[in-house]
């Protein structure tokens, strides 16, 4: 696993923290340190004898600011060499905590687009009643259309049999109320397009859920939504368990998300990750490379029809 | 207060309960019951004979539901008979627990919407750690363009320092993250707008905010967002409280708002209210009556400048 010293607000203290973390939990778990070589020589000094053969470093001195543009990730990075170990097969994932954006982009440009996804999304797994929530995007794509929205729809339902074991996931559409029309345009016309796709392993569409559904799960395993509003939402979540005095026992909001649509296993870490989340990054990228999850998912969705020249009206912009 | 007795999943027991609760409760409160005749009468036969003078009737027999088109509301039907009362100065105002589209049709179409405002704000107080979070729009207006985002924001600091004594309001703008250029193409755009509009009663427009704010308050004492973003957060807050055990003690989501932009003073309880809800929706509109909020806040918006012809990019679709 390729972890990037330098991302997040806290790095690299709470990184290295976590990969310490990581390192101790999981006795199969090999790290690339990527970051500064005193960063890394710090942690490897905290490690036991064993542990520190299971860790090498790639030495890079430069981040990408949480309040760079993405592109800053074309540069010459930690982000971006995790990114290029990954690529040439040295790493089996990578995991950053730092801005989503560049890693997204240093991850499409790296890696490459699956066929068929135009759009990458950030995928969070919420622990409901009933079993896990996928939520998706949660910040990958902020303005899809509704064909993205659609092509989603299949890689979330993917991703919930794949990496969680879900049978016969139930897709559901976010919006503002159940009945069919209510929403915004997007809402409007992406609930047919969602009706209309294909979806694997089982999954149905079962319309349009509400806010409540991403918490409780009730009605829909895999909630679909565009990048922005999963994002806000899902930071509401974490709020509202912060002042309810906790998460529930089952857990609270995830504060690391998978990224899908590019090839290769990436996780992203919540920007404010404290140790507990980079080692639960560290572990989620492990969980989803034993399985095959990407590779999986991937080849699920090539199975999927789907319109190689979306619509028209498809207002995304470039990640 | 008019209230609608068809308007909610539930109705019209819910509403009778809530309407029962209010008038026990507040000694010096009249309700004008907008609905079928029996309806009504099994309502005010369970109430004691001096709070039955505090009780009158509009016999309407027509309900908007939940999966009508908004429009439905030009014709005759309980949120529209609640509306003329309010219009002909019968009721000093409306609550609806109905499709929240057609009670902010038949608002903006039988009263009026005020000077500068072109699109109503649904209003949701949420009671933060530091003190009420006040978060617009939650489902007033699902397509706002920038010069709305403004004018809701003026609105909301107005709202907030009137309806709930904020001295000075921080105003956020919802987004993925707190530096500049965060977000999608609304939210960059909405940047500037906001920073560049004149706010009143001593309010601040402090930036960019994340989920997080909406229920700890932090950093913002007003949160503005699009309807469609506040309606999906609002319900996934309930849902996080509900999975959580509880709301904390200082109170959960509401589950009644209040619509802003239109000449009366209108507020629209959640479709799935409990009884409770309704209640605490007529007192809300109880409470904003008497301080004559709307009035109030309608006023300090004259005398904030705004663009009389707002941005062609402007997105929005009628309510």
């Amino acid at each position: 696993m390729a972890v990037d010293l330098l991302g997040g607000d806290d790095a690299p203290a709470v990184v290295v923290d976590g990969a310490l973390r990581a390192v101790r939990t999981d006795p199969d778990l090999h790290l690339l340190l990527v970051g500064p070589t005193e960063v890394a020589d710090g942690l490897i000094g905290a490690l036991d004898p064993e542990q520190r053969t299971r860790v090498t470093v790639r030495p890079v001195r430069t981040a990408v600011g949480m309040a760079d543009h993405p592109t800053a990730a074309r540069g010459e990075s930690t982000v971006r060499a995790a990114v290029h170990a990954v690529r040439d097969g040295i790493a089996d994932a990578l995991v950053s905590a730092g801005s989503t954006g560049a890693t997204v982009t240093a991850a499409a440009l790296g890696l490459g687009r699956w066929t068929g996804v135009r759009r990458p999304a950030l995928v969070a797994t919420l622990p409901a009643v009933e079993g896990p929530v996928v939520l998706l995007d949660v910040g990958g794509t902020f303005e899809p259309g509704p064909a993205t929205l659609a092509r989603h729809a299949v890689l979330g339902a993917a991703y919930a049999a794949v990496a969680h074991a879900v049978a016969a996931p139930r897709v559901g559409l976010l919006s503002v109320g159940v009945e069919a029309g209510k929403g915004d345009r997007l809402r409007r016309a992406a609930d047919p397009a969602l009706a209309a796709v294909p979806l694997p392993c089982g999954a149905r569409y079962i319309g349009l859920v509400e806010g409540y559904e991403v918490c409780l799960g009730a009605r829909a395993d895999v909630v679909v939504t565009d990048g922005f509003t999963g994002n806000v939402l899902l930071k509401a979540i974490e709020g509202a368990y912060a002042m309810a005095g906790g998460p529930p026992t089952s857990g609270g909001a995830p504060r690391a998300a998978a990224l899908l649509g590019v090839a290769g296993t990436v996780v992203v870490c919540h920007g404010a990750a404290r140790p507990d989340d980079v080692a639960s990054g560290i572990a989620l990228a492990a969980h989803l490379w034993r399985r095959g999850a990407t590779d999986t998912v991937s080849t699920l969705l090539e199975d999927v029809p789907h319109d190689s020249a979306p619509d028209r009206n498809d207002t995304e912009v470039a990640p």
